[in-house]
């Protein structure tokens, strides 16, 4: 099957920086972030507002695309399952999903609360929660 | 930014030919369909059983890309939106979101319940609900 060329539309801004530190799930502690989107994308934005919970999308570039099967967890007392069956971030195509409540936007920059992504990380896209 | 390659890991295999008869969402009458997934991902799969609900992340290849601004759900009444605050399939990059229940597996193929991507659709990734 083909290739799919995807361009990243901002970064995560974020306290978090080691990787190992950062919680498995937002709820779990995770600090709040700064989404800076790319100046091109910022018409893509209009609508989206403080209070809005919203779905952000992120390529963890740090992940492991070669792994099929994990111990849920990381934690290897939990029994060997395949990677579609759990959250790992080490998957075929590691791309996170963030479900996270807006708390303000200033220009091309959206604050979001308890985002567990790494300073750094590649957003894809962002989407309303339905 | 520089760019991401993605690899499908499947494919879906439903009777909706048409992305002009497709639902907006899957609760919107979509039909059940396949999710054909690459022999060499099959190992992920393990853990995924009937009754699970999880959410298939999609390549919408038939989306523009060039797309800020729309109508939500393609209705001029509707004032134009930024692409993030819709559900939109045209967008930077288009990855489409549905959550289905898991109704059986045979070997690499997985049916699942009203699926509203067209036939021949990349798959990117399976997730758990959580």
């Amino acid at each position: 099957m083909a290739d799919i060329s995807l361009k990243p539309v901002g970064r995560v801004e974020s306290p978090l920086t080691d990787p190992a530190e950062a919680p498995k799930q937002g709820f779990e502690g995770a600090p709040d972030a700064w989404i800076v989107l790319d100046p091109t994308v910022l018409d893509a934005l209009e609508g989206v507002k403080p209070g809005d919970r919203i779905i952000v999308l992120t390529w963890l570039d740090r992940a492991r695309r070669d792994t099929l099967r994990v111990h849920p967890r990381d934690d290897r007392r939990n029994p060997m399952r395949g990677v579609f069956s759990t959250r790992s971030s080490d998957r075929p195509n590691p791309i996170g999903l963030h479900e996270v409540e807006v708390l303000a936007i200033e220009g091309e920059r959206v604050q979001v609360r308890h985002l567990e992504a790494v300073d750094g990380t590649p957003i894809l896209d962002l989407k309303p929660v339905i």
